[in-house]
C-alpha cells in the first residue's frame, strides 16, 4: 500500500478523458514527477492526453506553479532597479537579444536574461556570444546580481536550481512527440520566467515556417496563454506576434549574428533586425515605467554600445578583439533576374545547422564561424549572377548537404515588383 | 546519426496528429520496443495517442502481426485433431473455462487454453484450478501436446515466448492509463492467440459493471474487430457479447468455482453458467465442423465429467480430493421482504479480491477458499431474515472492507415482480 495521497493512473485518466485535474493532484502530479515517484512513462502519456485534449486555464496555472515550487525562486528586489525580461520563442537569425538587452540597460532598467544553448535549426544566444574571446556563460547569483546592479544588463546561463521538473519534463517532451503543446509550452517557459523573479517580461512569440509555431492562431493562442500566466503570477507581461517566415536579419549563425548585433548597437543593421530591436525594447521600457524612452537615439548616440561593451567585459569577453571567420565560403548567384518572392526560414536554419553553426546532441560543440550570410531579402530585386547568399563553414565538406536543405528554399520571380517587406510585428497582446 | 529507420518521435507524431502510421513503421515500432530501442515513456506517448485517436483495422492487423513477430509461433498441425481455442474478456464468478474446456474436449477436439492468473477484481482461472491439490500450471510445450492428443482439454500457464513484445507493451499500459483503447486491447488479445496456432476461436466479449468494457457499443466494437483480426489471420473466429452486469453463477472465489464447474460438469449447477458454458461449447464446436453436437447430453451423461477428470489428473491433480474450506464466513441476510433487483458485479468482484481471493501485486498468493457464495440472483424473491450471501475468509478481520466494497451493491424491493433473469448472451458476432 502506498503513502502517496493519489495515483497517477487516476490522474492520467482523468485528462486522458477531458476533463480537469484538481488542483491538489495536479500539484502531486508534478512533485511525485521531480521525487521520480511518477515514472516517465506516465507523464509521457498525460503529455500526449494534455496535447490532445488540452487544459483549463487554471489547471496551466497550477502546473505552472507546481513547477516553480519545484526549485528555488530567485529575487531582485534588493537591485533598487525594475528587471524587465525578455523571451524569444526562438526563430533563424534570431539575436535580438544582444542588442537588446543592452539598449534597455541604458536606460538605467536591469535586465536579466537567462539563456539556453541551441539545439536543431534554431541558434543559442548562448553559442553566438561565445563566438567572442573570453566571454563566459557561467555566472554565479552573486556575480549576476552585481553585474546587474552595476551593468544593468546579464546574458548568462540559466541554473539548474529554477524549476527542474520543467527540465525533466521538457527532456522527455523532446523525445515523446509532445512539444507542441501550448499548455505544456506556456508553463514550461513561464515557470522559469516566473521564478527568475523578474518584475516584467516582454514575449517575442513567433509565427511562421522557422518558428516553432508555424500556425498565427496557435502562435495567439500560446501568448494569449502565456501574457494571463505572467500576469496571474504578479508579473507585468506583454507579447508581440511577430512573422518567422524569413530569417530575421542577414546572418545566421553564430560569429556572424554578433557581427551583425555590433552593427544595430552602431546604429546601423538591417531593417528588420532593428524594427524588432526596437519594438521590442519599447515594449520593455513601457513595462518598467519609460513608456517614452526614445529607443532609436540611444542606438545612434553610443548609449546602447556602451552598454553592451560593459556587458561582454563584465563576462571576461573582449568586445574589441576579432571574431571567428569561416576557412571556406560558397557562394551561391542568382541564376536569373527576378525579384526575390520567398526566403523562408526553416531551411536555411537547417543548411546553418548543418554547416556546423548548431549541434545535434546536447554536448556536441558548434563551429562558431559557420553560417549563413544572406545578401539578398524577400522584396530585393536581383540581377542574374547577383550573389544571393554565401556558405560558411570550417570543411567544404558541408556545403553539399546544407545546399540539398535549401533545395527550393527560394523564390525568384522574373514578372514581381520590388516591394517593402510586411512588417513584422503582426499583433501586441497584453492582459 | 542513427542507422534505425525510422525515428520514434516521427512515428507517435503521426498518431498524435491522426493519421495511420504506414505499415513499414509500425512494424518497426514494435520491433525498437521490443529490443528497447524504443522507449517505455515513447511508446506510452504512443499508446495514449492511439486510444485518443484510434487505429485503422490495417494498422490494428499490422500491430498484431508486428506482435505476433516478436516471439515464437506454436503449431498443433501434426495432432490430427481439430483445435479450438476460447478467450474471454474477463468478469465476475467467470469460470466458465473450467467445465467448458473438457465438454468441448469430450467431442474429440483438443482444447488449448493458455491461462492467466487474477489481478485486481476478476479472477484468474489458473488460481481456480490451483485449489486443487497437487495440479500443476506449467506444463512444457511438450507436455500441453502429448496432453491435447491424449485428453484432448489442457488449461495452464502460458509460456513467455509467446509475443513478448505484447508482454512489455500490457504492463505498460497498466500503469499509463492506456488499457482501455480498443486496438491496443485487440492487438493484444490476438497475437498471443494467432501465436499459439489455433485453428478456430471462440471469443467471450463482456459488457456491463464487472467487465473490462462498460459500455456494450464498446464492447461490440472489440469484438468485431477481434473477430476481423482473426478472419484476416486464417484463424476462424466468432464473437458471443455476453451480460456482465451481475456475476456468474453463485460462486465468486477459487475453491467454490472449482465445486460449482464440478457441478456444471455433474450436469447440474446454476443456469446462467450452464446457459453461457452450452452457448460457448456450441460455437466452438460448430467451428470445430460439429454444428450439431448434443453438448446437454455430454453434460448431463458423465463425458464431460470423464474428460474433466482426465485433465485434471493429466496435471497431477486429484479430482476426488477435497477442496479447502474458509476459516471465517459471514453471512448477510434480507432487512425485508423483496424481490432482488440489482446484485452488481463489480462490488461484489471487489468485496472477493479484499477477502483474499485475488491479489494487488502479481507477486502475492492468493487465498483459495476465499471469496463470496451468493445465496439469490437477480429475480428471486427474498423474505426478511432469509441468507443472501456468505462472505468466506481464511481471516474475519477481512469482513469489514469487503462489506464496504458492497455498499449499496444489491438491491431489494418490496413492490418488484419476480422474474426470470434477462438472456446473458447478447448477440453473436461473426466475419
Amino acid at each position: 500500500m502506498s503513502v502517496e495521497p493519489f495515483d497517477a493512473v487516476d490522474v492520467i485518466r482523468i485528462k486522458r478523458d477531458g476533463g480537469a485535474v484538481p488542483e491538489d493532484a495536479l500539484r502531486w502530479l508534478i512533485d511525485a514527477y521531480t521525487r521520480e515517484y511518477v515514472a516517465d512513462a506516465q507523464m509521457a502519456a498525460f503529455a500526449m492526453a494534455t496535447l490532445l485534449n488540452g487544459m483549463t486555464r487554471d489547471e496551466i496555472r497550477v502546473m505552472t506553479d507546481a513547477m516553480i515550487a519545484s526549485g528555488e525562486r530567485m529575487s531582485f528586489a534588493g537591485l533598487g532597479k525594475r528587471t524587465v525580461d525578455k523571451h524569444s520563442t526562438g526563430g533563424v537569425g534570431d539575436k535580438i537579444t544582444l542588442p537588446l538587452a543592452p539598449l534597455v540597460a541604458s536606460f538605467g532598467v536591469a535586465v536579466p536574461q537567462l539563456s539556453g544553448r541551441g539545439l536543431g535549426h534554431t541558434g543559442g544566444t548562448l553559442d553566438k556570444l561565445e563566438s567572442i574571446p573570453g566571454w563566459r556563460a557561467a555566472l554565479s547569483n552573486d556575480e549576476m546580481t552585481a553585474q546587474l546592479r552595476d551593468v544593468g544588463a546579464v546574458i548568462c546561463a540559466a541554473g539548474t536550481g529554477l524549476a527542474p521538473a520543467d527540465k525533466r519534463l521538457y527532456a522527455l517532451r523532446d523525445v515523446t512527440g509532445t512539444v507542441e503543446a501550448i499548455p505544456l509550452i506556456a508553463s514550461s517557459i513561464m515557470s522559469k520566467k516566473i521564478a527568475e523573479g523578474t518584475d516584467a517580461l516582454v514575449l517575442d512569440v513567433k509565427f511562421g515556417s522557422g518558428a516553432f509555431m508555424k500556425d498565427v492562431d496557435r502562435a495567439r493562442e500560446l501568448a494569449r496563454t502565456m501574457v494571463a500566466l505572467g500576469t496571474d503570477s504578479g508579473v507585468a507581461t506583454t507579447a508581440l506576434l511577430t512573422d518567422m517566415n524569413t530569417p530575421l536579419g542577414l546572418a545566421i549563425g553564430n560569429a556572424n549574428e554578433v557581427r551583425e548585433s555590433v552593427e544595430v548597437l552602431a546604429g546601423g543593421g538591417p531593417a528588420d533586425v532593428v524594427e524588432l530591436t526596437v519594438a521590442l525594447a519599447r515594449e520593455m521600457l513601457a513595462l518598467a515605467g519609460q513608456p517614452d524612452a526614445d529607443v532609436e537615439t540611444a542606438l545612434r548616440d553610443g548609449r546602447a554600445m556602451d552598454s553592451w561593451r560593459a556587458m561582454i567585459r563584465a563576462q571576461d569577453g573582449d568586445p574589441d578583439a576579432a571574431l571567428p571567420t569561416a576557412r571556406e565560403t560558397h557562394t551561391v548567384t542568382a541564376e536569373t533576374d527576378g525579384v526575390v518572392t520567398r526566403l523562408e526560414a526553416l531551411p536555411f536554419g537547417v543548411a546553418a545547422w548543418r554547416l556546423g553553426a548548431g549541434r545535434a546532441r546536447a554536448q556536441d560543440p558548434v563551429v562558431h564561424a559557420a553560417g549563413i550570410d544572406l545578401h539578398v531579402k524577400p522584396g530585393d530585386t536581383v540581377r542574374a549572377g547577383q550573389p544571393m547568399f554565401t556558405l560558411l563553414a570550417d570543411d567544404d565538406q558541408r556545403f553539399t548537404r546544407a545546399l540539398d536543405a535549401l533545395d527550393g528554399a527560394w523564390e525568384l520571380d522574373a514578372d514581381a515588383v520590388a516591394a517593402a517587406p510586411a512588417p513584422l510585428v503582426l499583433e501586441r497582446i497584453t492582459a
